[in-house]
């Protein structure tokens, strides 16, 4: 019956749609293109992905493992939970977070798969078709990936190698039309390991302040700061910059509630690991944990200064917090080294050192070093790194 | 410097995107709108939410809360996975679910947060805006708040009630245009708890082909099903409509990449729950566990169907899988009831009994029974249910 009605159509005929062509995030194209050693014979050092678990020497707090098994024994975080994370663990949050400049409520809150997750919300929420945000150079790619298919052009502003990494507030400004809608600072920066001074994010506020534009703050290594550098959450320096405005807390709740939210086991943990008992055995162990995670970051960094200042064409801006440095490269002085994808892909043939080219970041003869790996690792990386250099300086 | 260049705005004003603006749940409007019970003294009966942990009756199987507590101890799933799943667990659910007439590699498998994350990803990578897709009425809402913010048409193919709410054919057919690009079969139903015959599914595939129209499969219960009836995998029944096509596997996999992916620690419990070793311990602890969660399930199925079926004014379509019910309401011969929304408001109020109407699914006077709760639960809620019908079929 069905079949009277109209002719079968000749051909099958599916197309992905055009969202998802625009899909791409800037590293693969060039990550892909970078080709395994064939005939090395040493092992391959990753100090490539920004994840401290791969070497197996940072692991998370026994408190939140403990948690987690308690709660999976329990049975009783299984279900569905609201779509912007659990009662309990929204306000730990808000606890934790919440200021007298910048006070928090668990409504304010929304919990997120990663902190991915959380910028996708902030983003398509804020900004259309059309509109551009202003994001950081060189930058976490993630950012530009996200804005192309929903087509919100990105505009991005010169951070400063010479000092600190600190925004270049003319360029940022000469960005800035009609059409800008968001600023996103990422403080402490990936890819730069930067930590920024109070003053210096209070003139990234003044502009945000003149220009009526509200910032998008990724302060997801907010914890992760070395020696004297102290983390400022901007939020905290201004009254008047919104973080949040109450309509657009409820178009990022409505986002929110477009898939089932982040995992209810995990996010089980949250008030344990957030807001323990003051003087309990939690917080201390959740104290004694922090204290030797970050010391661990910090002699890695002071580590990789300390040996990579050394080596002959490179320069290494010192790193402030998070798990990164950025390495300039003097190509001028490196033989046969074009560029950065040339550095690095000969660097993990001769060597089998694998660090991220600079232009995966948006930044030319530069790469990024993750500093997370135990001494010993970090040590003979960058040896290799040394004598890779050193070659090239005297022409072999 | 900079605030010479450009006079400062006067005012701050920051709207939602429009994006955000479409991000609706229609169940949220209707169910937003009925008021709790001020005065009842009866417990509330919650029989509204398709969750199964509710009532603590149902439990998750040992072998899952084992190897999560297992993974959490040993530390090695904490890392970044790949954004499509972890390679083990997609080789599991391949070997799990694929078959000889729809074989599958790991390639093919893209793990997403819930059920929802993947139905959110076969539609954007298929459609773009202005495309429409066809939708079953009644059917779950979910469906329609994701479509609409993306500017993709919803339209409605009736489900016959009275032919165990199978697809009115002709009627989906005249749905068809050139710019319909997925049929969406949710197979077996929420909120129906109706199972499909391979007769009906191949009726069904048969006008996809003629029309060339791909299939979008939510077949999230089809472990779920009671009885004689038989599940069958839609994807099993054809070898020319696509379920996925390699250019469209592409665009699946480039959304996938857009944020880190479902959580990686559940993810390590998938090969042990899905692959595990024939004969062994946790391969019955699993048969077991499904006898046993299925059997619960049947009976409450079927002691649903058996009591509600006396009830004057009700009307049961007697479900066949899944945890859902709807329920057909004589408005004729119910004494001052409205519509399905007020039969539910009234019930609330005068019986703490909560179900939701048939209108969140597009389907007036019906209401649909999450019947996961535990027998006296149930025999509680049916009894008040009888009770209010009958007052109303007698004019009190």
């Amino acid at each position: 019956m069905v079949e009277t009605k109209q002719q079968a159509k000749p051909q099958w005929n599916i197309q992905p749609s055009d969202f998802s062509k625009l899909c791409n995030n800037p590293i693969r194209k060039i990550v892909d293109n970078i080709k395994k050693p064939a005939t090395s014979t040493k092992e391959l050092i990753p100090l490539s992905l920004g994840d401290p678990t791969v070497f197996g020497n940072l692991h998370c707090p026994d408190v939140l493992v403990n948690a987690i098994v308690r709660h999976t024994r329990s049975m009783q975080h299984n279900g569905y939970i609201h779509s912007a994370g659990s009662g309990a663990a929204r306000a730990a949050i808000a606890q934790r977070y919440g200021n007298a400049r910048a006070p928090l409520t668990p409504d304010d809150v929304i919990i997120t798969s990663g902190c991915s997750g959380a910028i996708d919300i902030a983003v398509r929420g804020l900004l259309n078709p059309g509109d551009n945000i202003l994001l950081p150079k060189p930058g976490f790619p993630f950012y530009q990936a996200l804005c192309q298919p929903n087509r919100i052009e990105c505009r991005f502003y010169n951070l400063k190698p010479e000092s600190n990494w600190e925004v270049d507030l003319d360029h940022m400004q000469s960005l800035v039309d009609g059409n800008s809608k968001a600023i996103l600072v990422n403080n402490p920066s990936n890819p730069c390991g930067s930590v920024y001074s109070k003053l210096h994010l209070e003139k990234i506020l003044a502009l945000a302040e003149l220009n009526k534009i509200p910032i998008i703050a990724d302060e997801i290594y907010g914890d992760m700061v070395f020696g004297s550098n102290v983390f400022f959450p901007i939020a905290e320096l201004t009254k008047s910059v919104p973080v949040v405005t109450v309509d657009v807390r409820t178009a990022y709740l409505k986002l929110s509630r477009s898939t089932l939210g982040a995992n209810s086991l995990v996010q089980s943990a949250i008030p344990g690991l957030l807001t323990p008992e003051p003087g309990s055995a939690e917080a201390q162990s959740l104290m004694d944990f922090k204290k030797r995670y970050f010391a661990t970051l910090e002699d890695n960094a002071k580590f990789t200064t300390d040996v990579i200042s050394e080596i002959p064409g490179l320069e290494v801006v010192v790193p402030q917090g998070a798990m990164y440095a950025m390495v300039k490269l003097h190509i001028d002085i490196l033989t046969n080294i074009k560029n950065d994808l040339d550095f690095t892909q000969k660097l993990l043939d001769e060597e089998a050192v694998f660090v991220l080219p600079g232009q995966c970041f948006g930044m030319h003869n530069y790469f990024r070093i993750v500093f997370s790996a135990p001494h010993e690792v970090l040590a003979d990386a960058y040896a290799r790194l040394a004598d890779f250099c050193r070659r090239r300086r005297s022409g072999h």
